[in-house]
């Protein structure tokens, strides 16, 4: 069986490349990260998403970004509130720096390891904040400097690795529609970049307000969360 | 005063290298993994190299490599003894996957956040054991990848990162005399890949062997090292 590498963090956009890539035929092999983000909560996710999904294996590797610092999601810096970050504006301070490409790189490693030349990653450039690793031209960039970096892809080229975004041109709603085909419980994932201290979604991050304008626009109901009686999307 | 990260492992490569990057006006802020690796003894030495060039911050990072295995430097593999690997050769199992491309990429966070477009790393292409990910055309590669990954060189172009190997082609020998000419202390380094029980160096591995073929061509004295009474070399 054919074996792949995917970014799982939980939410809900690598859940659906999870799915996509066992519909693929690929034994998956999930890799998530406890880098000292804010919503460690993904990671509980991450694992129900797993194993929902009958998932091969799951590794967590932890190191703490915190200690580079530079982001609402690793330092004391307030995440942004209320409203969907512009098209084409600046980058908001959720953007974690160079964290896609540290992530990839631990992938590359383990796919090096298992040999599996697929390595799978939920980056979309549609209903997403601008961040740079995620952009097409970023991801070819990387795939270059895979086949340079290991061993596996020089000697004897045994393996020539691809990093595969196979939602990177789907907007929130096709996302979701997608993996509801595919089954994937949106129930179990996690997308908030402020859990709240009694444990709910915050209903106002970036990352909340794209998940809730993809269902909406899905026509699907979030089954993680309801509106409260100010309107912000919470978890019931 | 222009910042530089620099990768700090405490072996002589990257001790010259941060010399290097001094000499060059840098304000070096450098950069250590604890990633697992059976030399763990070689933090001890960034720490020590640290201090003796008055560098400006050092920053470790943890993280465990073993736990995607593939290499006897974080896995319960036999380190390789008594020879050189031959040139063009096969990569030794020492090779640890994608372990520069890791390091450049925390390394990229770091420098990112610092506003510090210069990466330093102690690559070179003589008297190595032909790991890929030390190679030109990777370091290349990584930094195209680079000025595509992160905020600060995509919005207003504010950075444009440069990953410098000033080693790349010198010998060992080169090094050390060029180190030395630039006050290294090489006492405080530590090269060995199989600390001995006993805390001293196995003087058989190939990192040994490619630091006592550097010295005794430089026609300096290893200042860590001397010979047994079996011909190995080892800590006094």
């Amino acid at each position: 069986m054919k074996k792949a590498v995917v970014l799982l963090s939980g939410g809900l956009d690598s859940a659906t490349t999870a799915a996509i890539a066992i519909s693929q035929g690929f034994e998956v092999h999930a890799l998530s990260f406890s880098y000292g983000q804010r919503h460690l909560r993904e990671l509980e996710s991450s694992k129900a998403v797993a194993k929902s999904l009958g998932i091969h294996e799951h590794l967590v590797i932890n190191f703490d970004m915190g200690q580079i610092g530079g982001s609402a999601l690793t330092a004391p810096i307030d995440v942004p509130k209320g409203e969907r970050p512009p098209e084409g504006g600046p980058i908001p301070v959720t953007y974690v720096p160079a964290r896609n490409t540290v992530f990839l790189s631990f992938a590359l490693g383990w796919a090096e390891v298992l040999e599996a030349p697929d390595i799978f990653i939920g980056a979309n450039i549609n209903d997403y904040s601008g961040y740079p690793d995620c952009r097409p031209e970023y991801l070819e960039a990387f795939e270059q400097m895979a086949n340079l970096a290991t061993k596996a892809s020089v000697e004897g080229k045994k393996l020539h690795f691809r990093i595969n975004a196979p939602l990177l041109r789907m907007t929130k709603a096709q996302i979701i529609k997608a993996g509801a085909a595919l089954g994937v419980d949106y129930s179990l994932t996690w997308s908030c970049y402020d859990p709240q201290p009694d444990g709910r979604t915050c209903g106002r991050c970036d990352s909340c307000l794209f998940r809730a304008k993809g269902f909406e626009e899905a026509g699907i109901t979030d089954p993680l969360l309801k509106k409260n009686k100010r309107g912000f999307i919470i978890q019931p």
